[in-house]
């Protein structure tokens, strides 16, 4: 199969989802400039393309799911917005880009990361699109009328499936998964390197909310523990692989390729797989995680092809 | 009816809640002192204590609302940390005590808000309440029997009507609700007094998510249009209210009584209800709203009491 145009397909689904969610202005507008800002900045909607290829591994349609989906990358954005904050990593530059804090302003980033965030959750419930124009303002019969009766998109997705996999991406994204992480992370800069902390680190920061990506696929196709139980597994590899190769690109890569500065987690004295063990460890442990991730997937069919591809993909990637 | 008694039982359902919530350590433990310093901060537990009430006022047990209850504390108190940051409001006191990121640093206190806004959206969907000390590490079977079969609650509500009121608090937290409310606030600063930015604000920043809490009664309750009609127009009423209270007590206040600086408000030129209108008028809005909001409750029995005796307390408190 041509992984290539696979991506291009579902990451144009998912964009074509989320500039129409945000296509009528929200106010106030420089809190709406700032979050379509960073969402459009030109992400591989990796999240999302995760759970549309795990739901069809499970032989459901991918349209089925975008609101499912495209509210991971929303998770994601203002996970690198908060992440890039002053009084966190403080980075100006993502994806080649200024930060959201260098354009908008330390006040707006941080609520334009909170907005994504709990958009994420209405997106998620799928109720309905309001109308963004829609204020306060309209109370009583027409308020209740326009917010209860006015679905623009209807799921064929029962609520209990909608719910399972809604807690399965909060949980993934608080303080028992990535917030959890981003902490040990910066609590463990400039600490001696530890072996338990980076773990840690790794499973809780970017792992955790790839697992889920890969998780609410099976979730919402209600299939069954053994598909759930290997699509877990996978997940988890390739959410391992995927930031032990973050890690290796930030050493070895340009800037021009990462769209950031160089070396930039060795300078903050980062916990990192290669400041720990050496990048032929590393890119080792990279590679151990892609063979497991496509054994777990060694039950399913040719339905499963694009998620052994992306694996091979998020491994071998340059930037 | 003894309202200081109803108060005082409802804030203990929510706060046995959540303590036995948090009661495990969640790591890494500067991140869980943090929240836990500020969600046991002395909260009155004012939208709760509405959501239980409006949902007894529509004839239900509040035992069974109490995790889509108590998230609305969660929100209530990320959206303060966030709030008081030097970016943002820069408060040094909250409640009589330190701000959080006075005690726990601005990166811990960011990322507090963040875990409890998604920690929010986890415990009102209430599948089940994690063991604190699982983490990713438990894969597979383990990981996928621990986490689908092990509800520690299970409610007696639908998932549609889960999905309902958990869309209900998204929408009202969000860009829609208080953080676009909050946005505007910042932007506002320093800037000419205009009534439509100040009922904006009014009506987002703190309105919205007060209407959402009284909203969530009925929806849970599954009671019918003329009721939750009839509830909105209350929960907007003392949502207005209670934002003009708040903003006359930092004018009349004393720093004791508030456990903030008073006159902060004023120094930070913020646009306020008695700062447009002068306090007079101001009062005399916050009566309106009072009427308004008794008037709505007329079709209630003696079962919406507490709301009643909870507009009162809010428009004629003194901190």
């Amino acid at each position: 199969m041509d992984i290539k145009s696979y991506l291009e397909e579902k990451r144009g689904f998912i964009n074509v989802y989320l500039k129409a969610y945000f296509a009528s202005t929200m106010l106030p507008d420089a809190l709406y400039k700032s979050i379509t800002y960073s969402l459009f900045a030109g992400g591989k909607r990796i999240r999302p393309i995760l759970a549309l290829a795990s739901y069809e591994a499970c032989d459901g349609h991918a349209q089925d799911i975008l609101p499912q989906a495209a509210a991971l990358e929303l998770i994601h954005t203002y996970s690198l917005i908060h992440d890039d904050l002053p009084s966190m990593d403080d980075d100006d530059l993502r994806r080649g880009q200024p930060t959201n804090h260098k354009v908008f302003g330390e006040a707006i980033a941080i609520l334009s990361g909170d907005a994504l965030l709990t958009e994420a959750f209405f997106m998620m419930s799928n109720m309905q699109s309001h109308d963004a124009r829609s204020t306060m303002h309209d109370t009583g019969e027409e308020y209740h009328n326009h917010r209860e009766h006015s679905p623009k998109y209807s799921s064929p997705i029962t609520c209990r499936l909608l719910l399972r996999a809604l807690s399965e991406v909060a949980f993934a994204s608080g303080i028992r998964g990535m917030v959890g992480g981003q902490a040990q992370d910066i609590l463990a800069e400039n600490s001696e390197p530890d072996k338990e902390t980076l773990d840690f680190i790794h499973l809780h920061k970017t792992a955790a909310l790839i697992a889920a990506s890969v998780r609410i696929g099976p979730i919402l196709a209600d299939s069954g523990t053994g598909r759930l139980n290997a699509l877990t597994r996978y997940g988890e590899s390739i959410g391992l692989a995927f930031q032990i190769v973050d890690d290796l690109l930030d050493v070895e890569g340009t800037t021009r390729e990462l769209g950031k500065p160089v070396g930039s987690d060795r300078k903050k004295r980062k916990l990192t797989y290669p400041s720990l063990y050496g990048i032929d460890v590393a890119r080792k442990k990279a590679e151990d995680c892609l063979t497991e991730a496509l054994h777990a997937l060694k039950e399913f069919s040719s339905s499963a092809d694009p998620l052994r591809e992306i694996a091979h993909y998020l491994v071998l990637r340059r930037h």
